[in-house]
């Protein structure tokens, strides 16, 4: 059995069970989490200690003092359609009240705004007032909609808040405090200074995470609790001060409206406005600016400071150009899947850790029972541990390590074992990196959308968050294939050489931000693509790529994709018939049928059709070519398929036979390594550099075979 | 037997079939038709005559001498992608040169344009040339995509094309002349003066049509025969002399772009433009002016004239402010619906005439086989005849009748006896509203979409050509339903007093004209509505209603529905949790589940929901509610679920205990009438002024019961 790298979460008043573990995992550090303590047994029994802070909160006597030091967000009151010529509009009806409390001061009060929302017109604030809790309207055209926007204070840290909620704590709601005013900053400082003298034992201090959450907006209706919520949202970061000093800096004052969005907000998979780039900009360079200060004291003491790459992480933006300015050494993300592991490992000059799924906690982030009667945290722990070694195998991680209460897993021993085989498992996948990389694709794939290589890896949040949306099966059936990818923007195409690319993938729905929105409006972008194509470059598009409004063509990339979009406005145009050339896919592969796609060039390849309607299709564009899915899901068989399009003519990896099973090469090991990403007993043989391997694999299995 | 109102085509040649039928029909009426002619021994059999004219075609030699007064139309070549600086576009490539001929006079040319449409920017004048059927454009932006709007001539009158190549026909191809000009003009009363001369037999002249066809654009790729087709378009009404004294009238030029939009022309389907809605009035005064002047030549002769509410129908407009002013003594629609049943009767102070399907051609217009091999007419006839029936019986019309080869019904005896059940029947219905009416709801509905009047119970064409539109199935089920309709435009909304109707229905996917699309941008359209839902009416919203970008709702009408849609942008909102009530529905009316429809109210109740999603709504609003549905498709039981919905409280008519069978019951003739809409046998019961009554009905048949 193979030791280290591994972080194991140690429980002070289960001892035993701690070391016991750390043995069986191969633990070569132990930390604290969210509601455990070490204890000194444990701090003394020779593992390095990484200790957890959350610099936000844990201060509720300070922050009682400093009520106006609290952080905030602005919300949205109504809509509430007026009968007559008044209106009242109580601000706090729709939302939860032990999450907000309405901040009445003056210098919040001049960023509030109202408005007509059936003439989406701007009330004059001389037609509106505010007392007690509620805002009064005259003058108003009856039968029209208003709606308030105004700043409150976040009163409960929404972490421990779901916590609180979710896995049942009891204790003082947490509040949490705002960096951006001098006198949290000084208090912060200070605070930071005295813990590194405390925590003596520490050897790295695990910040959890920065100072701003992602948003997380609750209700006050238990129908519907979570009124709104996105990973990488900036609308917790806003304050009176905040937005007095982005005017002073950017030349402009940033409204209310500019985050309430006519209640929409800004949600990441959206095309980012202008001035929501500048906020993020603007907040990003403070966490950066003040960030590094707390982590110098941490360096000072002699210890190391790790970053949790979650919760309160807005502002930190791991792919920005100044990551590196922070000074973190580590870098860690809780993953369930294969592009996580890529979202932690593809950033430079950290540690990368990952955190597996499940917690030790009693339900998991899904909201099904984990570690409680009903739960299977073994079989859990496999089906996400198939993303991630395939993940690893293309690009590995320095750590692993677990989160949460170690005495749940009392009674789970299958989970223990199975925890004991990944951790070995982990090592192996380190060891091959080490002798050699693995055989790969001479393929640069370049993800297309709004954000670019901000968003690289992740759209917003975990796959069960963001399944939804086409691209995070693309990304994670990337994760693990043989190619390079990175992440562009639409602004890229102007700016960079796309020679360095082989492919280009855009997928996403219309006016999103991962098919790309207006930007697809630049000709520039399109006519730089074409040209990149006609060339011998490959355009996958996948849902409705390139799709906007506003000229012949729906999809921009019309032109290479052979393909076209009709929303209705062509119902009465004749489409090419075509014969299907009814390509064989694995039988749990499939695209969807998909309403309104028809050819635009009779020329354009029918590989798959459903329902009369093509689903798959291939159309020469110069030297280069498009190719176009009406859809793509996440399946063992649908990475194959992908990978197949990926491939360039006359190039050629060890492949099994079975659509269900991956196949890897590492040449200087001569490691072979079979992935059953399905569910189901498979066999499968390849050919690897002339031999014929074979394995047999129980569900979700795999087999490292040395030739 | 009863007779009379029966209008059958005679055939020179098939005399004794004629005079046979006739008798079997209760014909008082023969006429000929397309393609064929009367003999002496059927014009002297006592019978009044029907002659079809077409004033447009039958004049190839006059049309051969004057080739500039042919009609014509606006065309778009490619697009195609620059490569270099120069590109050449063939304008004929895409199109059907047996249809079009490129008009090369600089009349034509000065109203070309030229576009790049990957910057959507005209290209001067001055950077292309046209020569040999091609334009060269100099000076492109390499890898931009270009198009060239032009004039063509359209030199085979369109619908004896689609005769001769899908019915066979034979000899030469018929032109058409535009009486836009003033030779065509003189040219075309001097023969409508001869024709009247010379067929004095003819007791009504049957206009088949006017001047204008629908738009009905071929292609040369037989892989794409039809680019385009609209019943209600007016593409083919241009002409650049046209377009010059639209100038004049109007004091703004309309451009060829005004009528290519980008290559997507302006389908009825989609909201019109001002420009649209200009030149639609400009063409139909004009077709009313001339119109008139042909009219009343047959008048002088003693005629009558009627028109075909179809082919070159455009500018016709029968739901005109000022059709009246044609003097036209009656109108023939050609009708497979009940919609189309109702297109004709309810235009006011003229004879209502119906043209049955299937007509007496081997092919039918959906393209399968009629009167040939394969064909089953008999049945086709009574699958239209369950629609047509259904809306007679609400609102009847003066005469029937078939059109087309006597001929072939020769072997087709089964077809021969059920038109005479159906003629039969068609008397019945005449005598029993002649007794007095059915009995009906004190409901009158508006139906609201971007059009109004201008397009009542029609969208653009049959139901085969309109099945994909929510509204043609809600159209259809209100040509039966025992209410009073009318159907009105946004604008309409502010204009007329709206406490005149009970209900108002709007169907349709956003953007399109029968959802509204941008005139819902009007927030006096929105607070009108709204203020009358709240004084008790009941608002019905399908599939998208008022659905449109631009505020908080995407629906407008939100606030009275309850419900709204998330297009994406809402992805990371919470959304309401509900419990279903379930309601039962028949078997065969399911609402399909709509991706992103979320309850804007805890307080909306949801009558049905599938996979999780509300598809069946119903929401207070004041003393009203809004009601939505996802989608609505015509099937016998939908019917009746649409008739409970728009029943008031405490309302109640006769009604089967079988959701398949409809019941209209004639007090004043003390008549029951059922209905079997299904392909199966039923049972069905209804108490009826307090006595039960019982029927049971083969499958699509009727019974007709006096209590």
């Amino acid at each position: 059995m193979k030791q280290g790298n591994f972080t194991l979460p140690g429980e002070a008043g289960y001892e035993k069970l701690t070391l016991d573990l750390a043995k069986k995992w191969g633990a070569d550090v132990i930390r604290d989490s969210d509601g455990t303590k070490l204890s000194k047994d444990i701090l003394d029994a020779g593992y390095q200690i990484y200790s957890t802070i959350c610099v936000i909160r844990d201060h509720n006597e300070w922050a009682r003092q400093h009520p106006d030091c609290q952080q905030e967000s602005f919300l949205m009151a109504g809509p509430a359609a007026a009968e007559g010529a008044e209106l009242k509009i109580h601000l706090l009806d729709q939302f939860y009240t032990e999450q907000f409390q309405i901040n009445e001061s003056a210098d919040s009060v001049k960023y509030w705004q109202v408005f007509d929302r059936t003439a989406e017109a701007e009330v004059p604030t001389g037609q509106w007032d505010y007392a007690d809790g509620t805002v009064t309207i005259r003058g108003c055209t009856p039968w029209h909609e208003y709606t308030v926007n105004f700043l409150a204070y976040r009163i409960w840290e929404e972490i421990s808040m779901y916590n609180y909620v979710t896995n049942s704590w009891t204790g003082e709601h947490l509040m949490q405090i705002d960096p951006r005013y001098s006198e949290t900053q000084e208090y912060m400082l200070d605070w930071m200074d005295r813990w590194c003298k405390e925590h003596p034992q520490t050897d790295v201090v695990r910040f959890t995470s920065l100072f701003y959450n992602f948003v997380w907006i609750w209700g006050s209706d238990a129908r519907c609790r979570n009124l709104f919520t996105d990973w990488a949202s900036y609308d917790f970061t806003v304050s009176p001060l905040a937005l007095d000093q982005f005017e002073q800096e950017y030349g402009y004052r940033m409204t209310s409206e500019d985050f309430i969005n006519q209640g929409k907000l800004h949600v990441t998979h959206m095309p980012p406005t202008q001035h929501k780039r500048d906020w993020m900009e603007f907040i990003h360079r403070f966490v950066v600016s003040f960030g590094r200060k707390l982590i110098d004291i941490v360096h000072q003491y002699g210890k190391k400071a790790y970053v949790f790459y979650d919760d309160s992480w807005v502002g930190l933006e791991p792919y920005s150009e100044d990551f590196g300015e922070f000074g973190f050494d580590g870098l860690i993300k809780c993953v369930f899947s294969g592009y996580e592991v890529r979202l932690c490992a593809n950033v430079p000059g950290v540690t990368h850790e990952l955190r597996l799924h499940p917690y030790l906690f009693p339900v998991g982030l899904g909201g099904a029972p984990t570690f409680m009667e009903g739960g299977r945290p073994a079989l859990d722990a496999q089906r996400y541990w198939i993303h991630i070694r395939r993940a690893l195998l293309q690009q590995c991680t320095d750590r692993i390590g677990l989160g949460g209460y170690l005495h749940l897993t009392l009674g789970f021993e299958e989970f223990n074992d199975r925890i004991e085989q990944i951790a070995d498992e982990f090592r192996t996948i380190q060891e091959l990196h080490a002798e050699g990389e693995p055989e790969r694709l001479p393929v640069h794939v370049a993800v297309l959308h709004a954000w670019g290589k901000i968003r690289s890896w992740s759209l917003s949040g975990h796959f069960h968050e963001t399944y939804m949306h086409t691209l995070i099966h693309v990304n994670e059936a990337l994760a693990g294939l043989p190619v390079e990818v990175s992440f562009i923007s639409l602004d890229d195409v102007k700016n960079q050489d796309l020679s360095r690319y082989q492919v280009i993938i855009n997928a996403g729905r219309e006016g999103d931000a991962w098919s790309g929105g207006d930007g697809w409006k630049d000709p520039e972008v399109v006519s730089n693509l074409l040209s990149w194509t006609a060339a011998g470059g490959t355009f996958i598009g996948i849902n409705e790529p390139s799709a906007v409004e506003g000229t012949t063509h729906r999809f921009r990339m019309a032109p290479v994709l052979g393909v076209d979009l009709d929303r209705g406005e062509k119902v009465c145009h004749g489409k090419f018939t075509f014969t299907s050339e009814e390509t064989v896919l694995p039988e749990d592969c499939e695209f969807p049928a998909k309403a309104g796609i028809y050819l635009t060039d009779p020329e354009t390849r029918v590989l798959r059709a459903v329902d009369g309607a093509p689903v798959y299709t291939e159309h020469k564009f110069g030297k280069g070519r498009g190719v176009y899915l009406s859809d793509y899901s996440w399946t063992p068989a649908s990475l194959r398929v992908l990978q197949q399009i990926l491939t360039p003519e006359g190039c050629e990896l060890p492949a099994s036979d079975n659509p269900e099973v991956e196949t890897v090469w590492f040449p200087a090991s001569r490691t072979v390594v079979f992935l059953n990403n399905s569910e189901k007993n498979q066999h499968a043989e390849a050919v690897v550099d002339g031999k014929k391997v074979a394995a047999d694999l129980a569900p979700l299995a795999d087999q490292y075979i040395k030739i």
